[in-house]
């Protein structure tokens, strides 16, 4: 069987769509969006509906849907609850549908609609997601979504441990430096990852937030064996 | 004294020149513009006008400007030489001015005119330009010319190298992940720099076309103490 084609982009601003219709898409927010996706639906998240706007969150809010709303971090005041995978208990979101809205994590969705599947990877569900891209015979395209278009080191530490699973399959080869360069930064990250990202500025702002508490789950690895993957606008979730 | 701000962007796509009014925006083009360019000044050339299009670089060759010109790795037929920096020899450069148009470099000169200076980086200005730059009271910019708006190793590596010299002088702080993440990719190349651009992409495109005869020249650190600056559009040289 040909390889498939293994490549990184370190923000949504690199992402070019075009070439990308028949790969997997594998969208990267480890603080906190693909993190707390991950984890609703590990605790029985039905589906998750992403929203780019605030307007449309709240017109869900008022029709009685449960809404995860978060802007820079902070919960918006309509919202049940924001960006921390902390908030998404078996409680509160079992069997239901949430729509979510993130400063980062729904844009990039609305961008890869495009591709042939788009899925939410993150550490949490690093080895189921990695079980199932392999037995797939796609392309697959590992987009980081940064923080407002810039690259970021979570983010990319995450894209290079999935890309080092990946490429040790043998499945896939890979001819791009981003590839190449987020699993040298994963090497460096590997043995002390929680002490890696201490660089990171997201950690930094998330700390002078307090809203820090969650990092060190964020990055366990295996946590849940459930894909979140998008099915005509939707997050339902596929298991492994 | 305060402490000047340290960033990079991985990409010009990445640029937004609103925040840089006040930066000196360093250009890194490793393969090759950049080298060329450093070239072309520690061999006696008087100015460099970059163009970005192909038909304003043929004009200037009608006027009878010696002009520098390729597109992805290929001289132009109109022109005197293509992009390697072999190319600029003192025999042909001495005391001229060169019209240069390549398919990455002058067009991320242009998007940095609003900058307070724009110079040109590269392994071999790389201990001239850290020095001038120390004894300047700037916010510091730099910029990785990649490859059609992708990232890239080798531009990465300078830009870590480059950081790395700034950071240890003790002037600069930064908190961009960008800037910490070149710096680790460069403690991991710097030990074997040429082996280690061995994997990047541009060096397998420049391989593909013979035109890689060049790299371990363009990878020589302290070549030359020449630094290309903008001035009304044109590049002239900075001595330290």
């Amino acid at each position: 069987m040909a390889k498939r084609k293994l490549e990184t982009c370190f923000s949504p601003a690199l992402f070019e769509a075009e070439g990308h219709t028949g790969s997997i898409v594998v969208i990267i927010d480890v603080l906190r969006a693909s993190s707390a996706i991950c984890t609703a639906f590990a605790n029985g998240a039905e589906s998750i509906i992403p929203v780019a706007e605030i307007a449309e969150a709240r017109e869900y809010k008022s029709k009685g849907f449960l809404v995860a709303a978060e802007r820079d971090g902070y919960i918006l005041d309509f919202a049940d609850f924001g960006n921390s995978p902390f908030n998404f208990t078996r409680e509160k979101v079992k069997g239901k549908t949430i729509v979510y809205s993130t400063t980062n994590g729904t844009a990039i969705i609305n961008l890869t609609r495009g591709s042939y599947k788009t899925v939410i990877g993150s550490f949490l569900n690093i080895k189921a997601l990695t079980g199932w891209l392999i037995e797939q015979d796609r392309d697959v395209m590992l987009i980081c979504a940064g923080w407002k278009n810039r690259f970021n080191i979570e983010d990319t530490v995450c894209a290079g441990a999935i890309a080092e699973i990946l490429m040790q399959s043998d499945c896939y080869t890979t001819n791009c430096d981003s590839t190449l360069a987020a699993m040298d930064l994963w090497s460096l990250a590997n043995p002390d990852l929680s002490g890696y990202i201490e660089k990171a500025a997201q950690r930094t702002r998330l700390r002078d937030k307090n809203l820090d508490d969650c990092i060190d789950f964020c990055l366990m690895r295996g946590y849940t064996d459930k894909i979140p993957v998008m099915k005509n606008g939707v997050l339902i979730v596929t298991d492994y």
